[in-house]
């Protein structure tokens, strides 16, 4: 499986985690500092979003038509639990 | 306020961005992508904590002892109401 | 599918939140009222991770062995995005 | 401190805890149960900020005042850290 799709994302989330090095360095206001932090965070649960989607249409589908899919959910499962908690 | 203390979190955070870049460059596991972006998000909400408690201490107490928060806790209250859910 | 198994933990949840009403009725320490609002989120989380799981394993496992998940999966996605954020 | 305005908000989501025992009973789709679960969490999220933010208006606030603050903020902070992840 192939995630390209979203590296154009995750160079934008390291751009946008060096601009808040230059907010605290130039000593920004605490709650755009929080605020542009929320950003980062939103930006990478939405790239979790994209690989998760491509998990379940490649290595899931694949396993439950092989009927040999109870591992590979239960995987899903503890990963979904870990990142919505 | 300086939150200077921080710089050191983000600049492993922007490595593991880097990190995730090149593990989606080698194709590597999804699981273990989306598992490694779960992680940052856990230090992101590190970071802003720490933030939020030097706001806290900072600005939010001398707008109690001016008496004159109400607005400032306001902003405090969206800002926590925006990142915790 | 039937999800009656988690008919229990619901009751249970019923029970705390009745609970929580009893605290603020008798005037608890705010941060306890919290803590145990907190604690019944992360309960209704795991009922909705369970049901999530016999989704995975009933709806989705049929649609995907009739080569017709698509919308499903959509579905789902769009489900866990707004538990998880 | 009072915080008997959100009564009316805990009643109601005992009848949706209530709703969602009934849905479950009689075998709704799973993904309109999840989705009824979410809105509960978010409903109880919106009781928390409420606490939260007569709790900073009242103890917290008499805290910053009276110069005894240290500890009150430690425990919001693990307040907010644990509602927020």
């Amino acid at each position: 499986m192939n995630h390209k799709e979203i590296l154009p994302r995750l160079k934008k989330i390291e751009g946008q985690v060096k601009g808040i090095m230059k907010m605290i360095d130039e000593e920004k206001y605490c709650i755009d500092i929080i605020n542009q932090i929320s950003a980062v965070k939103g930006a990478l649960h939405k790239a979790e979003m994209i690989i998760l989607k491509n998990h379940i249409n490649g290595c899931i589908t694949n396993a439950i038509k092989e009927k040999d899919a109870e591992e590979k959910i239960e995987e899903l499962m503890k990963t979904i639990d870990k990142f919505s908690k």
